[in-house]
């Protein structure tokens, strides 16, 4: 028995998320059948976390055990041959046996895109949020900042979430001017932690475009962060929620 | 009565081509709807010329005739409101009334994406077409200039198209490196041309693409272009047609 890990790249549009659900298919579904016909075993496959329904990934893991005596280099080549061209398994290497997609995740990297002014961009719509209110970048970049460190991110949270602890540490937090075609204006924002609380990179996206369009200060983030009462209350308080669509796992770290 | 000209984006992914159809939803369609909800009145619009299903747009352009009073500054954003985000109306300008967006056209430019190497990118698979054979995009760029000129593009053309001239000239044709995330390698073909057959950009890319490969000599372009007889046996001796979804009409232009 092998102990396999692939990393996978897929466009989340058209699929309900990464985790296999009774309605709709799901990037981890396409890719177990996949699996299974080619090895002509049941094969489970663990990511590394889910992601929600438009949400697209660069560098989600996953690993599986199998019986398989495909050679490792061929596997992507047999996986992408069966699958559509929106998921792309772009490597396949052997780990240790105790080795676990999501428990031994040490650090994740999001990218949220968002885009501004007075075009938005069509060919992009499905991997960026656009504001037809300009932003104040460098007040976004100052905001990301203050989100690193280990901080309780209970305000960023989707409510009645049920998760042990709200505590975690963010490695790195910014935003950088990007190009993107059709539009005038875009910007990556890029964030690196050890976990992520549900909608987590999507609440924090919401709280630096509202500092960028000027309803929110800098200052309320202190107010956000390392506030564990008050659930709901201190939920509202943070921004809104930023679309699926804007938002891609670029990497999981497995090294320390 | 003002004579509105407007330049549009699309994702062509979701639509049937531009041009309005019994079968399917296209982005005319869209637009049409749109501006008569707008106007109240039944308008009609002008294309400068028809893109396939799963063709993308970057400058599209169209005309109407309306006694619409929004103002010009303002067309956009009120179509935009009510159109899917894949579709983006990026300006709307008054032209003479003898302007006709398909007769008035002077150069038109395209653009194919092609990728290669070990691994497709996912997240841009509606975008691009690729080689898993390495690419040589020295040949290639050579190859692309042969196409300037004034020359006969029978060869180059989907059989049985019913037009009355396969002659065409080609203002500029050449290949450029570009970078497109999650894949090795990646070029942008660019021709522009004061009209084209159809299909046309998609078999010389694919032309471009098998010299790229090996797998034709670039002499062989001097034996497809000017060549009006035998028609069929000519265009089977062209490269194959590449799909539609990495294409984009990037501009229409209209001064000499």
């Amino acid at each position: 028995m092998r102990n396999i890990l692939i990393k996978i790249q897929y466009d989340g549009t058209q699929y309900a998320g990464w985790q296999r659900q009774k309605n709709g298919l799901a990037v981890q579904q396409v890719l177990e059948d996949a699996l299974s016909a080619i090895t002509k075993e049941k094969v489970a496959i663990t990511g590394s976390g889910r992601t929600d329904a438009g949400v697209h990934a660069l560098g989600q893991a996953a690993n599986f055990v199998s019986n398989c005596t495909v050679p490792l280099e061929k596997l992507p080549i047999a996986i992408n041959s069966i699958i559509p061209d929106d998921i792309r398994v772009i490597s396949a290497t052997e780990v240790a046996a105790d080795f676990n997609a999501r428990f031994s995740a040490k650090r994740k990297t999001y990218r949220y895109t968002v885009t501004w002014g007075k075009n938005a961009p069509a060919l992009y719509s499905r991997f960026s949020w656009h504001s037809y209110y300009p932003l104040d970048i460098t007040k976004m970049g100052e905001a990301a900042r203050l989100f690193e460190g280990t901080h309780d991110f209970n305000a960023f949270m989707a409510s009645g979430s049920p998760v042990s602890s709200t505590v975690r540490t963010i490695y790195s937090s910014y935003v950088e001017r990007t190009n993107i075609e059709g539009c005038e204006n875009a910007l990556h924002y890029y964030v690196t932690g050890n976990g992520f609380l549900y909608n987590m990179v999507r609440i924090i996206t919401g709280t630096l475009i509202e500092i960028g369009q000027g309803r929110r200060e800098i200052e309320s983030i202190s107010d956000l962060l390392n506030v564990s009462d008050e659930r709901g209350v201190v939920r509202a308080k943070a921004g809104f929620t930023t679309p699926p669509n804007g938002l891609t796992l670029m990497s999981v770290d497995y090294t320390e």
